[in-house]
C-alpha cells in the first residue's frame, strides 16, 4: 500500500534542482582550500553519507485534503522515505462537514494506530499544527520528531481564530454565517492574495477548484494543549517567508511568533507562500521538510 | 510614445537568468511524478500559457526621477506590457523644487487623465506609495490595481517623517535645515548605507551621480487618507528584504508593519534593496512587480 | 605567517556557484535592453572593477576558536585580501577558562597592536560582537569599518545573557551550575537546533566534535559601553535569516533589534544559519561579508 519506492533520483543529487546552490556543496573540492590548517582529520575518503531514510505522516491544513500532499509524498518516497498522508473527519470523501476538533484528532490518532505507526516524523501544515499538537498527546511513544510548516502552534486554551488578525477574523466569521451548513467558503480573492500569493493566474485557479468548504467549528474550539507542553518530543519548524496567511510581525505570524512556543526547535527557513509550492515545487518543498526532519 | 515592444524575452523563458529556480518549473517533467493519483486531470498538453499583458504606471520615490524606471520599463515592454513612467512636480526637469504633496499628486492625475489611461496597473515605490494613496483617490476607476514596492503606506492623517525611525527623522530634519531651499540632499554614506547598500562600490557611486536634492515640504506633509481607506481596488505588496531604509521590526518597517494597513493584500518578497536592483537586476524587478500585478 | 595567497579564482567570477545569481549581471548583456534612454553614459567599455583588496581581523563567538574561519579566511585570501583570525583568552589552545571579558578584549588588541594593524575591517560573529564593540573603544583610529555577523550589539550596561530569550537565559544558567570549572557546555541537541540547524545530520556531528566548553562569566559580563557609542566608524551589519541562536522578533534578534544600535549601517542579508555556512559554503559567508566591508 505504501510501498518503498525505487525512485530514480536522490536527495541530494548533482541534478536536483532545487537545492539551494551549494547547500550540498563538498567545501574540499574548492581551488585554494586550506587542508592543512583544518581541525579534522576527514581523511581522503570524504564523501556525502546515504540521507536518512525517515517515516512521515503529513497532516493537511484547511480547505485542503489528503491530495495536498501528493507531488511532496511522490518526491520523499522516491528518495527511500515511507510517507502515509492520512485523511481525516470532514474533509476528502467525507461528506460530514458536522465535525469537532476531537473528531478531526481522532482520525489521525486512529490512523497511526492501525497501522501500528512507530518512530514517525508528524507533520502538520496550517490547521494541520493545531492538530498534531493534539495527536501527539495521545500517541507520544510513537512520535520521533513534530514537524510544523507555516502550522499553528496554539498557546494552552486559545483557538486557531485567536491567531488571526483582525481583519481575518472577523471576515471568516462573516463567511461562517453565510453558509447554511457552518463551514467557511473562501472567496477566490481571498484565497488568491493569501494562499496561493506567488503563484501564476493560471495555477491559482487550478489550485482553487480543489477548495472545498471548510467546516468552521475546529477552527473556533479552544483547546486544552497542558500535555502538549510537557511532551518532550524533539521538534522543527519549517517557515516559508512568503506565505500570506498571516502577517509575519505586529503580535502575529508563524516565526517566531508562534514557533517560539515549542520551546528549543530547529529552523529551517524557505521562500514559498502557503500552498503554491505543493505543486510547483513539490521537491523543494520535501527538501525543507527532509531537512527539518533528520536526526 | 510607449510603443509595444517586440522584445525578444519572454517571463518566463528558459534562458530567463532571474526567475527563482523552478518557479516556472513544470512538475509533470520530474522523475518520479505520479501522475494516477493527481485530483486533476491536466490532460496531455500542459504547458505555460501565454502570460497576460498589462499596463503599467510606474510612480518612483523621493531621490530619483522618472529614469529611475527606465530598466524594469525596458524589461515589461519587451514582454508586451504597455509602461508609462510619469514625472511629477519638483522631480526630473522641474527646476521648480517649492511642491506640495498636492502638486505632485495632481502630476500623476493630470498624466493618467489626459493619456485617458484605463485599467492601469498603478505602482509606487518609496514615497511614491504616498503619491498612488492619493492618486487613487481621484482616479479609482482607472485603476485595476495598487502595487507598493517598498513603499510607504500611511495612515489617515500622516506624513511619511512619521513612518521614520527617530534618528533617520533627526538626520532628515538636520539636512532640511542646512538647505536654502527647503530641499535635503542625501550625503553620500547615509544613501549608501540605506539605499544601495548591496550595490557594489562603484555600482553605488554611479547611482548617487543620480541623487539630485529633495523637496522636503512634501515628506513632512500630513496626508487626509480617509477616502483610500474606502478604496475598494485590489492591492499588492512587494517587499525586498534586504530594503534598509527603514528597520523591519520594532515598531517600523514596510511589511508588515504598513503593508497590514492595505488590508486584504497580495505579498511578493524578494531578496534586494532599495534602489539597486533598478540598475543590476531589472528583469527579476520587473518579474516581482509582474508577480504582484497579474490576475 | 599571513602571507597573501594568490588563490585562483575571484570574486565575482563567473564560475563563482555561490553568488546569488545576478548580482554581478551586467544588465547591458541583457536582449532588450533600452541604452537610448539611460540617463549616464557608461561608454562602450564598461566592464566589472577589479574589486577592492581589504585587511580583515576576523573575531569568532562563544564555542568556537580561531579555525572558525578556515574557510572563509583561505576564500578572502584567495581574492588578494589580508586575513587576520586572532585567538582571544579562554579559547583554542589556552587552557586557562577563568577569564573576563576584559581579557578577551585585550588577547585582540594586543594582537593588532603587536602587528600594527591599520586601516582593518574588524569582524565579529555572535559573541564576537561584544568583543569587537569593547576592541573598538581601544584602537578606534586602526578600524576602517566594523562588521558584525549576527554578531550581539549591547546596549550600554548590558551583558549577552540580557539579551538571550528566558527559556535559553535559563538553560545556560542551568549549564553554568553543571560545571565544576564555571564553563558551559552545549549539548548535542541544543547546538544542532540552535546553531547548526540547516546543516546536515553528518556535518552537525562533525561541527560539534569542535565545540569546547565555553567560559561563562563573559556571557554574563554587563558592559560599558559609553564610549562606543560615540565613536564614527562606519558599521555594517551581515544578518542571515535561518540564524536560530535568537528568535528574530517579539524583542529578541540580530536584526533589526540590535542591529538598529548601531545607528546609521549597512545591511547584508543571506539565507544561512549561525555556523554552517563556515564550513559547507564559506566562499558565500566570504562575498557576504565582503559586501558588507568594501567601500
Amino acid at each position: 500500500m505504501h510501498p518503498y519506492s525505487s525512485g530514480n533520483y536522490q536527495i541530494p543529487n548533482p541534478n536536483y534542482p532545487f537545492v539551494p546552490q551549494g547547500q550540498y556543496y563538498n567545501p574540499y573540492s574548492e581551488p585554494g582550500w586550506v587542508w592543512w590548517n583544518y581541525p579534522q582529520d576527514y581523511g581522503g575518503s570524504y564523501r556525502l553519507m546515504a540521507p536518512q531514510r525517515l517515516t512521515f505522516v503529513l497532516v493537511h491544513g484547511s480547505w485542503a485534503d489528503a491530495h495536498f500532499w501528493d507531488g511532496v509524498a511522490a518526491v520523499l518516497r522516491s528518495q527511500g522515505n515511507i510517507v502515509y498522508t492520512p485523511e481525516y473527519a470532514g474533509h476528502g470523501t467525507d461528506s460530514n462537514k458536522k465535525v469537532t476538533h476531537a473528531m478531526i484528532t481522532k482520525s489521525v490518532v486512529d490512523y497511526i494506530k492501525q497501522l501500528n505507526l512507530l518512530d514517525i516524523i508528524l507533520v502538520g501544515h496550517s490547521f494541520g499544527g493545531t492538530v498534531i499538537q493534539k495527536v501527539a498527546e495521545q500517541v507520544p511513544d510513537r512520535i520521533k520528531r513534530l514537524v510544523f510548516w507555516d502550522a499553528f502552534v496554539l498557546k494552552d486554551g486559545e483557538s486557531l481564530a485567536d491567531e488571526l488578525p483582525p481583519q481575518t477574523r472577523q471576515s471568516f466569521e462573516e463567511l461562517r454565517k453565510m453558509s447554511n451548513d457552518d463551514t467557511i467558503m473562501l472567496p477566490f480573492d481571498t484565497f488568491r492574495a493569501l494562499f496561493v500569493n506567488i503563484a501564476t493566474t493560471d495555477d491559482a485557479k487550478l489550485f482553487y477548484t480543489s477548495v472545498a468548504p471548510e467546516p468552521a467549528k475546529p477552527l473556533f474550539e479552544n483547546l486544552d494543549l497542558k500535555a502538549f507542553y510537557t511532551l518532550q518530543i524533539p521538534k522543527s519548524y519549517v517557515y516559508f517567508y512568503q506565505d500570506n496567511v498571516l502577517p509575519q510581525g505586529e503580535g502575529y505570524g508563524w516565526n517566531p511568533h508562534m514557533s517560539i512556543r515549542l520551546g528549543l526547535f530547529r529552523l529551517i527557513v524557505g521562500d514559498g507562500d502557503h500552498f503554491t509550492d505543493t505543486r510547483t515545487r513539490p521537491a523543494y518543498l520535501a527538501q525543507k521538510i527532509f531537512d527539518a526532519s533528520r536526526d
